[in-house]
């Protein structure tokens, strides 16, 4: 047989039974706090049709879409002739032609915009206001580094159906009380988009504005200064309003703003929204940051995001309100707010602070050791009784010696392990050991259970 | 904006909140069950190098998976001229040849070769004998019908590293514990290859046997006359061998086996091992089934099945033995029996037979009413208190119509609803009104905890 070493794709993983316990920890404690806040999960398909996704997350986002090669002849119907394009290597063929021609589905990028088609086409079966979440792996052709990976699980819940702000407030009361309930210090950060598109306004730099955007975006990773620098590089602004732009920048209350902006009534209505959440939040765990920019540009309102106070390692947490996000599928007056849980961040943090509850993937309370054939049915029969009595066995499956069964136990943290034969043991006595206490004690079988609670 | 028509992929689907909460009670049912054996969850990602998939599923396999296509210009290293065929149509670009050159990564077929992959590379970090379970999607890229999609849930539970009886006996066991917790009537058929061997040898027909196999393996859909028919048309056997595989085909009984395979030491293993089960199992819920096949050729055991005796729509588990599984990988003794759970037809017959108990996608238990904005505090008070009691409650986002509200209540069948504002209300009294029995009454606030319990 040829040997196949066996490799993992980059960008991907494995989980050992541990590291799903701790995942697992992370979700069960996410959807805890999600259903006490009334939403409902969902599921869409991974795979999905290439013009539901393309389209929606920029050029760049089209790049990183996993796509699927048709099955069968692909090639069938492909025209070559169509697809040649001319470059310094003389005539070739068109990547970007051709792939139209052989793949017509791919990955989901994200839970958003599956939700949006889920939206509208399941309208009818659905109740408004829509409280839905979503715990589920998506794909993204990235370069793997550090904390980034090509499939990895999003967190999403979202609110649509309503313009109401009461739906803002209940989210960002929701975030607190999921990283209250992980052991998590976090800072929520808050903008409006209606504030940065006074500002564009104010300034003038409106048709600028979406290039300055995706510069600020990265404020928290390189800092005002680097802000400044990027938007001299990219020469986008004169300097006049670069400088205006920098000092608005530098605003830290929403007091200060309100004198910038003046009577402009998108601003206004902006400030109003913040100053509603900020008034109904512990002042300790929100702040209004006006570098707070969000990538998407589907985007229309308040926009959050969440950061870890104890261990820093940018955002862990983005969402904001969209008003328009169903409408490319056909969908109306949708108006929704969502946010979406960064998990792999959150594990990250998790472990380096450890902040996980002691966990134990092995679930086995009772190992009955497997000492000779006379001992096989007396075995079977308690192994039985145990579990219909909802505690987790086993029975080592072989007459290994021992210290390997042994071995075995205090690998798996088995509490307890059974034996059923020795010296001087009556018909219905056994062996019980405490793994942890290393007490052993002669017990009838009768009280094991008792014993073991 | 260009409006796109929302769609599914075919074979794919989109679950609806009462349909995730059936499927979740399967398959936390299920991990119950598996947990009380010794099972530990593990993950392995969706997409995986294709080497570590191809040439394990036969040729018929390997066309159905889904291939993902590599990122960037991947047509960059291409040359097309070694990539040409010659058919009735004259030279074009041989698909085949094509594919390994622009992909080199698919979506995984099943959850077993994934673990063999697992288990060598990380045998080190594992406990042996390593019980393990794996719940998660799988793709094929089959003709979608009837209870059969593109991407489908598998369940599997393994054990691997040992080669003792106990095994089988175990999994036997925890299938009738499944079946039992979700009410489903069940037949677990048994069959070994050893056996299946030992007839081919007896009869002389072991070049034959794979061929012989594929087709006895559709014994459940087309019937003996079936089976037969369609041996004499694929003209494999001659006539005399035929007739005498038919004979033996219609044994029923082990004993009656036995003295057809005489004293050939494969035969009396595979007997053996049946035999050991079937005293081990009540007899009312197992059966020996020669006809029993398996399609995969991984297996080397015992081979088992189940089906529903209450909706019988075909296997609704299989599984087996095999020896050789981590080999192709590099392992090295790694004997192991796993069996899968077909979830899908589970949830086919669990609608059909009307088994689900009744649950509520919705957890929400406590819905008060947005009347004005003079409740709003008051509102948001009460609001908070009960989520932090635990008790998953929401506040209407908007002050819609009481009519719209109460829709909203009873479409989420939230058991009660509060007002906060009322005539002749006091400072501290709401109004309680229980959805299912219609009464309403006016309670202090500080009672609603115990009242809604």
């Amino acid at each position: 047989m040829n040997k196949i070493k066996p490799f993992l794709h980059k960008g991907t993983r494995d989980f050992l039974p541990d590291e799903v316990a701790q995942r697992n920890y992370i979700f069960e404690t996410i959807k805890t706090i999600f259903h006490r806040y009334g939403f409902v999960a969902i599921e869409t398909p991974a795979i999905e049709r290439l013009e539901i996704l393309t389209g929606k997350y920029g050029e760049e986002g089209d790049q990183l879409l996993f796509k699927i090669l048709n099955s069968g002849d692909y090639l069938q119907k492909v025209v070559w002739n169509t697809l040649k394009t001319e470059d310094e290597n003389g005539e070739t063929i068109s990547y970007k032609k051709l792939t139209p021609k052989i793949s017509e589905k791919g990955l989901r990028y994200d839970l958003t915009v599956p939700l949006a088609r889920y939206v509208v086409m399941h309208q009818e079966e659905l109740i408004f206001p829509f409280r839905r979440y979503h715990i589920g792996p998506v794909w993204r052709a990235d370069r793997p580094g550090k904390g980034r990976f090509q499939e990895f699980y999003q967190c999403d819940a979202d609110i649509i159906g309503t313009t109401s702000l009461l739906c803002e407030l209940d989210l960002t009361q929701m975030i607190l009380d999921v990283f209250k309930s992980l052991n998590m210090k976090v800072k929520i950060k808050l903008n409006h988009r209606k504030i940065i598109e006074s500002i564009a306004d104010n300034l003038g730099i409106k048709a600028q504005m979406n290039k300055v955007l995706i510069i600020i975006d990265k404020f928290d990773k390189i800092g005002m200064q680097g802000v400044r620098e990027t938007l001299e590089k990219e020469a986008i602004l004169s300097t006049a309003k670069l400088n205006k732009l920098m000092k608005v920048l530098s605003i830290k209350s929403l007091n200060e703003l309100k004198k910038i902006l003046g009577p402009d009534e998108i601003g206004k209505k902006g400030i109003e929204d913040l100053e509603f959440l900020m008034k109904n939040i512990p002042s300790d765990s929100i702040e209004f940051d006006i570098t707070l920019a969000r990538g998407l540009d589907y985007y229309t309102g308040c926009i959050f995001e969440v950061v870890s106070t104890d261990h820093p390692i940018g955002s862990i947490l983005g969402g904001g309100r969209y008003h328009n996000l169903t409408e490319v599928f056909g969908g109306k007056d949708m108006s929704g707010v969502g946010i979406s849980f960064g998990i792999e961040r959150i594990f990250e943090i998790m472990s380096a602070c450890n902040l996980f509850p002691t966990l134990n993937a092995n679930h086995t309370k009772v190992l009955i050791i497997n000492s000779d054939d006379k001992d096989f049915e007396k075995s079977l029969e308690l192994l039985k009784e145990l579990r219909q009595q909802g505690i987790p066995s086993e029975y080592y499956p072989t007459n290994a010696k021992l210290e390997k069964q042994m071995k075995y136990a205090n690998a798996k943290k088995i509490a307890y392990v059974v034996f059923m034969s020795g010296e001087n043991l009556g018909v219905n006595e056994i062996i019980l050991k405490n793994m942890e206490t290393g007490v052993q004690e002669n017990i009838n079988k009768s009280l094991l259970k008792e014993k073991i609670k």
